[in-house]
């Protein structure tokens, strides 16, 4: 049971319903960062955002944002760009401090820009954050897996301006 | 040194400042939850983002929030509510899932409501993104400390949307 009164929606969904105040800078930002203009395809984004879930353990948007990235078209796990930009979402997950120098040159050697680098940091700083609150609040998740691939397929086609993220 | 090319401007600054694209969502998150309507104070608010930006070690964040808190009259911290919402804030800043049923009850006890519960864990999982924002690309900070206590007054004045957070 989550720990506060929520309409009954799964994860995130039902605290932006409730929550209108701070659900619109939410979705804004989703919406900038796996969207918006980067180097970084959106999937490629997804593929940040959901690795970064699943480290953090938080179910409803690993797979939510798993289910995203596939329904993008997915995004080549073999990539040496993407490799090295995941070793940095996953140093900024635990800690943005620890990440050095080598792992920042290291992406760059495998062809990431300033924004690449940027926007990495930014999605797994943002992930951080959505976790957190989705968890911290103790929502629920779908009564049916299915709920997955419906709310992902809204997502890959409107974006997070158009329904709840 | 910075890990990307960045304008000459402390913590989280220079980073809105060359990445416009993110900063709007970013600002008006910070306006909304630190600013927009809740039961908690300013002052209560700042307090619960300075807190856990010193627990993440984040000095630029840390310093900055808790002079905007001191500029905003402080928040009392013998406050039994404020002293339950930290420890919500702090289970959420090491992990969302560490939130337990024990604390929520303590602190509707100690006074505290949906919307102050709700408002505590964003504010918590926020500060998680902000800390690993400003750090994870290794911003500087300021060269005068003075500007701690300038930079405070501004956001104390004039909110998050009229000057870089």
């Amino acid at each position: 049971m989550a720990h506060i009164d929520l309409p009954p929606l799964p994860g995130i969904a039902g605290l932006l319903a409730a929550h209108p105040h701070t659900a619109g800078p939410l979705n804004q930002l989703a919406e900038a960062l796996l969207r918006g203009p980067s180097p970084l395809t959106p999937a490629q984004r997804e593929t940040i955002a959901a690795h970064v879930s699943r480290e953090n353990g938080c179910e409803f948007c690993a797979r939510t944002h798993g289910a995203v990235a596939r329904e993008l078209g997915g995004a080549d796990a073999t990539d040496a760009t993407l490799r090295s930009l995941l070793v940095i979402a996953d140093r900024v997950r635990v800690d943005g401090r620890s990440v050095s120098p080598e792992d920042v040159a290291a992406a760059r050697e495998a062809g990431a820009d300033d924004r690449a680098i940027h926007d990495t940091v930014l999605i797994a700083a943002a992930f951080s954050m959505f976790n957190r609150y989705v968890d911290g609040l103790a929502t629920a998740l779908p009564a049916d897996p299915a709920d997955y691939d419906r709310h992902a397929r809204a997502l890959a086609t409107g974006g997070y301006l158009q329904s709840p993220g």
